[in-house]
C-alpha cells in the first residue's frame, strides 16, 4: 500500500507538502514481540501499518500491563510520535504482536506539514479521536463489566483475529492484556472449562462453546 | 474574559474567520447541578469557561457514575461539541458543579473554521490531547492504585478546590466521582476516621490530618 493511500485528504496537500512527507518516510520491519515504541521520551515517528499487528499498552510501576488498543493493516499509529503534540502527557508502549511491516514518517517532518495544513491537522484530529474512543470504551469495560464478561469477549476477539478456535496463549499473557493477575485468569478459565465453554491444556485455550461465550460477553 | 483570549493563536485566524467565530458565540449561565451536555446526540457547541466549574463524567447502564475530568476558568470544553469530529464515539455527560458562566460557540461554525484553519485545527488537537492525557491518568489510577489512595487523593483535591478542610459532600456523591458504591466509600471513610485522618458528621467530611492523607495518596 502506498503512503498516500493512508491519507484520504492527500490531494489537499500541496506538492511541496506531499514530497516533504514522502522524503521523510521509509519502510521498517519488526519481528513479533519486538517493542517498537517505549514511552514519552521515545518519538520515532508515525507508523502506517502495511501488514501485521501492533498492540498499545500501559505498564504499572510493578510491571503489570493492560492493552489499550490494537492497530491493524491500514491503521495509523499516532502515539509513537507523541512529540508532535506537547499536550500528550502519558506513556504508552507499543509492541509488534505479529511480524509487522510499516511505513515510518519522521515526527518532525509530519509536525511541520501538520502545522501548515488544515486538512492534515483535521485528519490527525480524527485519528486521535478514534483512539480516544477506544480508550473510553475500555474504561467503560473496566469500570462496569465484570471480569468474566471481559475474559469471554477477549477470547472471542482473539479467536476471530487468529482465525482459529484453539488459541496458543498463556494465562499470564491474557492477564497482561486485561490488567489482571495470572491467578485470576486461571481461576476464571477453570470456571469456563467447568461450564463447557473452553478446554484447557498446556499453553492453549480451546474455545468449545462460542455461543455460550458470546452470550456471556454481551450480558 | 474575551473570546479571543481563549485562543492563543487568535491572530493567526483571518478577519473573516474571527468574525465568524464571534458571531456564532454568546454567553450562557448555568446553575450548580444543571446538566449542560448529555451524550453523543447532544451537540450544543464548545464551552469556554468564564467562571465556575464543569464536571465531565460517564454513566453505566445501571446509573453508576465516574468523573473523567473537570474544567475550570479559562478551560475549553470540546466534547460538548462532539459532532465536530465523527470519530468521537463515546458518551459523556457534563454538569455544572458550581454556578457557571461560559461562552458558547456553535459547533457548526467552529467546525467550518477549523476545517480551513490549520492553527485552529492544531490548537483543537492540543485540547483533545490534554483531555486524553487526563483520561489516561485516570485509567492508571483505576487499574493500579488501590481505593484508599484514590479516596485520599480525591478528598485532598476537593479540599483544595473548595479551599476548606470541611467538605460538604455525601458519601454517595463521592462514590459517583470515583465509580464506587456508596457502601464502599462509607466503609473506607470510617477506616480513615479510625486512623484520625477525617472526622465524619451528617453531610460533611472534615479533613483532620492532611499530612497523613497526603502520604497515603502518594504511596
Amino acid at each position: 500500500m502506498e503512503l498516500k493511500e493512508y491519507f484520504p485528504m492527500w490531494e489537499k496537500l500541496t506538492t511541496a507538502q506531499q514530497s516533504r512527507l514522502l522524503s521523510a518516510s521509509d519502510q521498517r520491519s519488526y519481528k513479533k514481540g519486538q517493542i517498537v515504541h517505549n514511552g514519552l521520551t521515545d518519538c520515532t515517528g508515525l507508523f502506517l501499518i502495511q501488514s501485521g499487528q501492533l498492540r498499545a499498552y500501559t505498564i504499572s510501576d510493578e510491571g503489570r500491563e493492560i492493552t489499550m488498543y490494537r492497530l491493524f493493516e491500514r491503521d495509523i499509529c499516532l502515539f509513537s510520535a507523541s512529540c508532535i503534540m506537547r499536550s500528550i502527557q502519558f506513556d504508552i508502549v507499543i509492541e509488534a504482536e505479529k511480524d509487522t511491516k510499516v511505513w515510518l514518517i519522521q515526527a518532525e517532518a509530519y509536525k511541520k506539514v501538520m502545522e501548515e495544513s488544515a486538512p492534515l491537522a483535521n485528519y490527525t484530529n480524527e485519528i486521535m479521536a478514534s483512539r480516544f474512543s477506544d480508550v473510553m470504551w475500555l474504561m467503560d469495560q473496566i469500570m462496569w463489566k465484570s471480569f468474566d464478561r471481559r475474559l469471554a469477549a477477549f477470547l472471542l476477539e482473539e479467536s476471530s483475529l487468529e482465525n482459529t478456535s484453539t488459541l496458543k496463549i498463556t494465562h499470564e499473557i491474557i492477564g497482561n492484556h486485561l490488567g489482571t493477575a495470572r491467578e485470576v485468569v486461571t481461576r476464571m478459565l477453570r470456571y469456563f472449562q467447568s461450564e463447557g465453554m473452553v478446554k484447557l491444556s498446556r499453553g492453549t485455550v480451546e474455545l468449545t462453546d462460542m455461543d455460550k461465550l458470546e452470550k456471556l460477553s454481551n450480558k
